[in-house]
Protein backbone atom coordinates (compact mmCIF):
# COMPACT_ATOMS: atom_id res chain seq x y z
CA UNK A 1 0.00 0.00 0.00
CA UNK A 2 1.04 3.62 -0.43
CA UNK A 3 3.04 5.06 2.65
CA UNK A 4 0.79 7.59 2.86
CA UNK A 5 -2.77 5.91 2.39
CA UNK A 6 -1.14 4.04 5.29
CA UNK A 7 -0.95 6.51 7.22
CA UNK A 8 -4.13 7.89 6.62
CA UNK A 9 -5.36 4.13 7.39
CA UNK A 10 -3.64 5.03 10.59
CA UNK A 11 -4.93 8.24 12.05
CA UNK A 12 -8.71 6.43 10.78
CA UNK A 13 -7.82 3.30 13.24
CA UNK A 14 -7.17 6.00 16.15
CA UNK A 15 -10.24 7.97 14.81
CA UNK A 16 -12.46 4.55 15.60
CA UNK A 17 -10.79 4.16 19.12
CA UNK A 18 -11.14 7.52 20.48
CA UNK A 19 -15.15 6.88 18.75
CA UNK A 20 -15.62 8.47 15.92
CA UNK A 21 -16.25 7.83 12.57
CA UNK A 22 -13.21 6.52 11.14
CA UNK A 23 -11.52 8.57 8.93
CA UNK A 24 -7.89 9.62 8.29
CA UNK A 25 -6.13 11.96 6.07
CA UNK A 26 -2.33 13.40 5.49
CA UNK A 27 -1.04 16.17 3.43
CA UNK A 28 2.08 15.48 1.67
CA UNK A 29 4.14 17.76 -0.54
CA UNK A 30 7.02 16.59 -2.19
CA UNK A 31 7.17 13.08 -0.71
CA UNK A 32 6.77 14.51 2.54
CA UNK A 33 3.99 14.87 5.07
CA UNK A 34 2.92 18.56 6.22
CA UNK A 35 0.11 17.62 7.96
CA UNK A 36 -2.09 14.46 9.35
CA UNK A 37 -4.95 14.04 11.19
CA UNK A 38 -8.30 11.61 12.31
CA UNK A 39 -11.83 12.83 12.68
CA UNK A 40 -12.29 14.52 16.20
CA UNK A 41 -15.92 15.77 15.71
CA UNK A 42 -17.07 14.65 18.61
CA UNK A 43 -13.94 15.16 20.63
CA UNK A 44 -13.57 19.05 19.65
CA UNK A 45 -17.65 19.43 19.96
CA UNK A 46 -17.20 20.70 15.90
CA UNK A 47 -19.09 19.73 13.08
CA UNK A 48 -16.33 21.05 11.06
CA UNK A 49 -13.48 18.71 12.54
CA UNK A 50 -13.24 16.02 9.72
CA UNK A 51 -9.70 14.29 9.13
CA UNK A 52 -9.74 16.64 5.61
CA UNK A 53 -10.20 19.49 7.52
CA UNK A 54 -7.77 18.98 10.37
CA UNK A 55 -5.06 18.26 8.21
CA UNK A 56 -5.80 20.96 5.83
CA UNK A 57 -5.92 23.42 8.62
CA UNK A 58 -2.65 22.07 9.89
CA UNK A 59 -0.70 21.64 6.57
CA UNK A 60 -2.01 25.62 5.80
CA UNK A 61 -0.60 26.67 9.57
CA UNK A 62 2.85 24.43 8.33
CA UNK A 63 3.78 26.64 5.27
CA UNK A 64 1.92 30.15 6.65
CA UNK A 65 -0.63 30.38 4.00
CA UNK A 66 -4.40 29.70 3.08
CA UNK A 67 -3.52 27.88 -0.33
CA UNK A 68 -1.26 24.80 -0.41
CA UNK A 69 0.02 24.65 -3.97
CA UNK A 70 1.81 21.62 -4.82
CA UNK A 71 0.28 19.75 -2.11
CA UNK A 72 -1.75 16.57 -2.28
CA UNK A 73 -4.10 14.61 0.00
CA UNK A 74 -4.40 11.01 0.77
CA UNK A 75 -8.05 10.45 2.35
CA UNK A 76 -9.17 6.82 3.54
CA UNK A 77 -12.98 7.99 2.49
CA UNK A 78 -14.40 9.87 -0.36
CA UNK A 79 -14.40 13.18 1.56
CA UNK A 80 -17.95 14.80 1.81
CA UNK A 81 -18.91 18.20 0.29
CA UNK A 82 -17.72 20.19 2.60
CA UNK A 83 -14.35 18.60 2.42
CA UNK A 84 -14.61 18.40 -0.77
CA UNK A 85 -15.30 21.95 -1.34
CA UNK A 86 -12.29 22.67 0.94
CA UNK A 87 -10.04 20.53 -1.08
CA UNK A 88 -10.71 22.87 -4.01
CA UNK A 89 -10.50 26.04 -1.65
CA UNK A 90 -7.16 24.86 -0.44
CA UNK A 91 -6.06 24.45 -4.08
CA UNK A 92 -5.07 20.83 -3.65
CA UNK A 93 -3.41 19.12 -6.75
CA UNK A 94 -4.20 15.61 -6.49
CA UNK A 95 -6.89 13.89 -4.43
CA UNK A 96 -6.51 10.46 -3.61
CA UNK A 97 -9.17 8.29 -1.79
CA UNK A 98 -10.32 4.77 -0.63
CA UNK A 99 -14.09 3.79 -0.21
CA UNK A 100 -15.98 5.79 -2.53
CA UNK A 101 -19.30 6.76 -0.14
CA UNK A 102 -22.84 7.04 -1.82
CA UNK A 103 -24.39 8.08 1.03
CA UNK A 104 -22.17 10.87 2.24
CA UNK A 105 -19.59 11.52 -0.20
CA UNK A 106 -19.65 14.62 -2.44
CA UNK A 107 -16.85 14.03 -5.24
CA UNK A 108 -18.58 11.04 -6.97
CA UNK A 109 -21.54 11.40 -5.29
CA UNK A 110 -24.89 13.65 -4.03
CA UNK A 111 -23.55 17.26 -5.02
CA UNK A 112 -20.64 16.42 -7.31
CA UNK A 113 -18.65 19.51 -5.42
CA UNK A 114 -15.65 19.86 -8.78
CA UNK A 115 -18.17 19.11 -11.92
CA UNK A 116 -19.74 22.57 -11.52
CA UNK A 117 -18.21 25.47 -13.58
CA UNK A 118 -18.42 27.47 -10.54
CA UNK A 119 -15.86 25.30 -8.92
CA UNK A 120 -12.61 27.49 -9.15
CA UNK A 121 -9.97 24.61 -8.61
CA UNK A 122 -10.56 20.93 -9.76
CA UNK A 123 -8.18 18.88 -8.22
CA UNK A 124 -7.17 15.36 -9.68
CA UNK A 125 -8.97 12.95 -8.04
CA UNK A 126 -8.14 9.51 -7.74
CA UNK A 127 -10.91 7.10 -6.05
CA UNK A 128 -11.39 3.63 -4.92
CA UNK A 129 -7.68 3.32 -4.03
CA UNK A 130 -7.51 -0.47 -1.74
CA UNK A 131 -11.28 0.13 -1.49
CA UNK A 132 -11.88 -2.92 0.27
CA UNK A 133 -10.20 -1.61 3.20
CA UNK A 134 -11.32 1.68 2.98
CA UNK A 135 -14.81 -0.18 3.04
CA UNK A 136 -14.49 -2.30 6.00
CA UNK A 137 -13.04 0.00 8.38
CA UNK A 138 -16.54 1.80 8.19
CA UNK A 139 -18.85 -1.04 8.18
CA UNK A 140 -16.83 -2.85 10.86
CA UNK A 141 -17.32 0.90 12.71
CA UNK A 142 -21.03 0.98 12.84
CA UNK A 143 -21.67 -2.08 13.09
CA UNK A 144 -19.72 -2.43 16.47
CA UNK A 145 -22.05 0.85 17.16
CA UNK A 146 -25.47 -1.09 16.76
CA UNK B 1 -32.75 45.79 9.69
CA UNK B 2 -33.07 42.67 11.19
CA UNK B 3 -30.52 43.28 14.40
CA UNK B 4 -28.89 39.67 14.20
CA UNK B 5 -28.06 40.41 10.40
CA UNK B 6 -27.28 43.88 11.14
CA UNK B 7 -24.30 42.61 13.43
CA UNK B 8 -23.21 40.25 10.26
CA UNK B 9 -22.81 43.08 8.75
CA UNK B 10 -20.50 44.73 11.01
CA UNK B 11 -18.42 41.60 11.13
CA UNK B 12 -18.52 41.97 7.17
CA UNK B 13 -16.82 45.68 7.49
CA UNK B 14 -14.90 44.51 9.90
CA UNK B 15 -13.03 41.74 7.69
CA UNK B 16 -12.91 44.40 5.21
CA UNK B 17 -11.35 46.67 7.23
CA UNK B 18 -8.42 43.54 7.78
CA UNK B 19 -8.55 43.06 4.13
CA UNK B 20 -10.28 39.91 4.01
CA UNK B 21 -12.83 39.37 1.44
CA UNK B 22 -16.00 41.02 3.49
CA UNK B 23 -18.50 38.32 4.87
CA UNK B 24 -19.63 38.17 8.76
CA UNK B 25 -22.05 35.54 10.03
CA UNK B 26 -23.90 35.44 13.57
CA UNK B 27 -25.25 32.13 15.18
CA UNK B 28 -28.38 32.59 17.45
CA UNK B 29 -30.53 30.82 19.40
CA UNK B 30 -33.65 31.57 21.24
CA UNK B 31 -32.72 35.19 20.35
CA UNK B 32 -29.06 34.99 21.46
CA UNK B 33 -26.15 35.46 20.13
CA UNK B 34 -23.99 32.70 20.50
CA UNK B 35 -20.92 33.38 18.19
CA UNK B 36 -20.23 35.80 15.27
CA UNK B 37 -17.28 35.93 13.07
CA UNK B 38 -16.06 37.52 10.13
CA UNK B 39 -14.43 36.10 6.97
CA UNK B 40 -10.27 35.57 8.30
CA UNK B 41 -9.02 33.18 5.71
CA UNK B 42 -5.55 35.46 5.57
CA UNK B 43 -4.92 36.58 8.66
CA UNK B 44 -4.93 32.85 9.91
CA UNK B 45 -3.66 31.42 7.02
CA UNK B 46 -7.00 28.97 6.94
CA UNK B 47 -8.66 28.57 4.00
CA UNK B 48 -11.50 27.12 5.95
CA UNK B 49 -12.08 30.13 8.06
CA UNK B 50 -15.04 31.26 6.42
CA UNK B 51 -16.99 33.70 9.04
CA UNK B 52 -19.90 31.10 8.68
CA UNK B 53 -17.26 28.28 9.76
CA UNK B 54 -15.65 30.39 12.30
CA UNK B 55 -18.92 31.31 13.66
CA UNK B 56 -20.56 27.51 13.75
CA UNK B 57 -17.00 26.74 15.91
CA UNK B 58 -17.26 29.06 17.65
CA UNK B 59 -20.95 28.96 18.56
CA UNK B 60 -20.36 24.70 18.92
CA UNK B 61 -17.69 25.43 21.43
CA UNK B 62 -19.83 27.53 23.59
CA UNK B 63 -22.78 24.68 23.84
CA UNK B 64 -20.45 21.90 24.10
CA UNK B 65 -21.49 19.61 21.18
CA UNK B 66 -20.93 19.10 17.36
CA UNK B 67 -24.79 19.78 16.76
CA UNK B 68 -26.41 23.18 17.04
CA UNK B 69 -29.90 22.10 17.86
CA UNK B 70 -32.18 24.93 17.18
CA UNK B 71 -29.80 27.59 16.22
CA UNK B 72 -29.78 30.02 13.21
CA UNK B 73 -27.07 31.78 11.16
CA UNK B 74 -27.46 34.92 9.99
CA UNK B 75 -24.82 35.35 6.80
CA UNK B 76 -24.05 38.50 4.52
CA UNK B 77 -23.36 36.48 1.46
CA UNK B 78 -25.04 33.19 0.04
CA UNK B 79 -22.91 30.61 1.72
CA UNK B 80 -19.78 28.85 -0.31
CA UNK B 81 -20.08 25.20 -1.09
CA UNK B 82 -17.79 24.17 2.09
CA UNK B 83 -19.87 26.67 4.41
CA UNK B 84 -23.20 25.08 3.12
CA UNK B 85 -22.23 21.48 3.63
CA UNK B 86 -20.81 22.67 7.63
CA UNK B 87 -24.41 24.07 7.75
CA UNK B 88 -26.15 21.12 7.11
CA UNK B 89 -23.29 19.11 9.31
CA UNK B 90 -24.12 21.71 12.37
CA UNK B 91 -28.14 21.25 12.09
CA UNK B 92 -28.67 24.76 11.62
CA UNK B 93 -32.21 25.20 12.15
CA UNK B 94 -32.76 28.33 9.57
CA UNK B 95 -30.22 29.86 7.20
CA UNK B 96 -30.43 33.59 6.86
CA UNK B 97 -28.54 35.64 3.97
CA UNK B 98 -28.51 38.92 2.34
CA UNK B 99 -26.96 38.81 -0.98
CA UNK B 100 -27.39 36.02 -3.67
CA UNK B 101 -23.81 34.97 -5.06
CA UNK B 102 -23.64 32.98 -8.49
CA UNK B 103 -19.97 32.49 -8.89
CA UNK B 104 -19.37 31.27 -5.56
CA UNK B 105 -22.75 30.46 -3.46
CA UNK B 106 -23.34 26.85 -3.13
CA UNK B 107 -27.00 26.96 -1.74
CA UNK B 108 -28.48 28.79 -4.66
CA UNK B 109 -25.98 28.16 -7.41
CA UNK B 110 -23.62 25.55 -7.94
CA UNK B 111 -23.59 22.21 -6.44
CA UNK B 112 -26.74 23.20 -4.23
CA UNK B 113 -25.69 21.55 -1.84
CA UNK B 114 -29.02 21.05 0.50
CA UNK B 115 -30.90 20.05 -2.70
CA UNK B 116 -29.56 16.56 -3.10
CA UNK B 117 -31.19 13.10 -1.56
CA UNK B 118 -27.84 12.05 0.78
CA UNK B 119 -28.45 16.14 2.33
CA UNK B 120 -28.73 14.18 6.17
CA UNK B 121 -30.40 17.87 7.02
CA UNK B 122 -31.16 20.74 4.92
CA UNK B 123 -32.34 23.91 6.62
CA UNK B 124 -35.08 26.24 6.27
CA UNK B 125 -33.61 28.74 3.99
CA UNK B 126 -33.86 32.89 3.62
CA UNK B 127 -31.76 34.21 1.35
CA UNK B 128 -32.09 37.73 -0.63
CA UNK B 129 -32.30 40.13 3.11
CA UNK B 130 -31.39 43.67 1.97
CA UNK B 131 -29.70 42.21 -0.88
CA UNK B 132 -28.48 45.54 -2.64
CA UNK B 133 -26.59 46.21 0.85
CA UNK B 134 -24.74 42.93 0.86
CA UNK B 135 -24.11 43.25 -2.48
CA UNK B 136 -22.80 46.72 -2.61
CA UNK B 137 -20.68 45.72 0.58
CA UNK B 138 -18.87 42.81 -1.69
CA UNK B 139 -18.54 45.45 -5.14
CA UNK B 140 -16.70 47.96 -3.32
CA UNK B 141 -14.61 45.41 -1.83
CA UNK B 142 -13.10 44.21 -4.99
CA UNK B 143 -13.16 47.77 -7.11
CA UNK B 144 -11.11 48.64 -4.35
CA UNK B 145 -8.90 45.90 -4.89
CA UNK B 146 -8.15 46.58 -8.27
Amino acid sequence: MNPFLALAFAEADAAASRGEVPVGAVVVRNQVVLAQAGNRVEELADPTAHAEILALRAAAAAVGEPRLVGCDLWVTLEPCPMCAAAISLARIRRLHFSAYDPKGGGVDHGPRVFDHPTCNHRPEVVGGLEEQMGGQLLKAFFRDKR
